[in-house]
């Protein structure tokens, strides 16, 4: 599992960042790679990565605001150019389907895969045996929607060598008692998986918040995550106009990951005010409130 | 006057070549820009240019495909965002109209400068004391439109040594002469502009054609441009292909350029099935039939 930021930048593009867009890659886990928000360019920053296009089939979209959906058209047209064939849903807020839908038309655009286009309202938007997705507005002037996606936790390991004490050798005895909680064996014993599992591995945890001003009112939505994706917008001293563009500033994103107790802070959505120079500030201010604080950068990487 | 390809390729963007833009900057001659065509990133190209999007006031769509027009939205936001406030006018298909307004709409974009969208048929598109555009139909499967773009001639140069040979000195009657066929001087003398002013000066003619078959019809409406640009998606081998896809190949282009008496070809639109390494066999093949051929690359420049 990772994070790759593929735009980090804000409203438009500078030499140095490009606007919104972060890939989370599944491939262990599902073989497929999901992206969160598309600006203009998307697709011109995943030829600089590993990423094959085809593989991204879940786009969720925080916001319409155009640093965040104008790379849609083409990353989806790419797609089927590059011979995607499986089904690839994009959830986003009102707006999105007609959006995709008069691009595709007006440019007589015909994909060769199945596109489900899912208008969404706060609540669960996926589910499935390992992973789960929700979503809740922000307050960013336009519907803006935070995404939490949670692994659930996986059985802990076989206490082999406890097995072996047991009297029971290694064979396909192991995988059963793995997958039911009582086993008999031939011989007539009665194993308890309980007993011979280690501790559940616990899934992890990842939030993702479109732009927004920081509110305690999101700290039980993104608590005890692994990794809250916040944005940045400005630096400290700009908390008036963070206010203003309800956006959220350095100090008041590491303040609202310190209250809900998340274990890494990333950076991102940065003004383009802010040079190369200013990035270790802009780090110091969230730092000096929340230590385990990054600030990305486009094709940062986090590996979960 | 100069050409600048800032989209060479064709379909979708490689790390070689991005989509169709080419600007054509009128900076001396009207402090302005324009825009053929503007694939998604083209405002990402154009940061690596000198051009100021804010004077960027005309752009031409030869034609929906997505490759051509991903770019507009990302382009009109950000000339706004950056204090462009002077009028842009965008001519281009049925269709461009809706694809623009919607795309604003979703995205909450207020531009805070007079934007005028054209939907085109062939004919006379543009036309002040300097300059004109026509454009016309092409052959592409959905419409496609080629422009001609065709400076005026200027009034050639005053013969100062002749005018003070016929004993006429410098002073404010030379500009009298130079706007007026027949002048007076204050001693009854008169002068007739033809005999004292050099030839007029050629205005220059620049053709660039949207995708399209190659095909004699439009000989005439290229006729003797300085330089015209064509599509070149496939090399020589690939005729079935480029009819099939309703596109060009390499000799078809310069088989054109020939019959139509250009000064100069540029090809452009080339598929990203193209590495660097076959360019130079691309443009061999264009330059054994019409010599004087270039093959754009991204940032390539004409200076007319
Ligand atoms: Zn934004
Ligand atoms: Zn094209």
């Amino acid at each position: 599992m990772e994070l790759i930021f593929l735009g980090t930048g804000s409203g438009i593009p500078s030499k140095e960042r490009n606007v919104s867009a972060i890939a989370l890659t599944l491939l262990q886990e599902k073989n497929s790679i999901w992206l969160f928000d598309c600006g203009e360019s998307t697709q011109h920053q995943i030829l600089h990565t590993s990423i094959k296009p085809r593989k991204i089939n879940k786009i969720f979209i925080t916001h319409m605001h155009g640093d965040h959906i104008f790379g849609l058209p083409g990353l989806l047209s790419s797609r089927s150019f590059q011979g995607g064939d499986d089904l690839l849903t994009v959830y986003g807020p009102p707006g999105i389907k007609e959006y995709i839908n008069t691009s595709l038309k007006v440019s007589g655009t015909h994909l060769l895969y199945p596109l489900s286009i899912i208008e969404i309202t706060a609540g669960q938007l996926y589910e499935d045996e390992t992973i789960s997705v929700n979503c809740r507005t922000l307050d960013h002037g336009i519907q803006s929607y935070g995404f939490r996606i949670v692994e659930k936790d996986k059985a802990g390991e076989l206490l082999v060598d406890k097995l072996k004490d047991a009297g029971i050798d290694p064979g396909p005895i192991y995988q059963k008692i793995k997958d039911n909680p009582t086993v008999t064996t031939v011989d007539g014993q009665q194993i308890q998986r309980e007993d011979f599992v280690g501790p559940n591995k616990k899934g992890r945890v990842i939030s993702i918040l479109g732009d927004t001003r920081a509110s305690h009112e999101y700290e039980s939505f993104v608590k005890h995550s692994d990794v809250l994706v916040h944005e940045a917008t400005f630096n400290q001293d700009k908390e008036d106009m963070a206010k203003q563009y309800s956006h959220s500033t350095t100090t008041q994103a590491a303040y609202f990951a310190k209250e809900s107790n998340v274990k890494k802070l990333v950076l991102t959505h940065i003004s383009s005010r802010y040079q190369k120079e200013d990035n270790q500030q802009l780090l110091n201010e969230a730092r000096h409130i929340f230590p385990n604080t990054e600030l990305a950068s486009d094709f940062y990487k986090v590996t979960l």
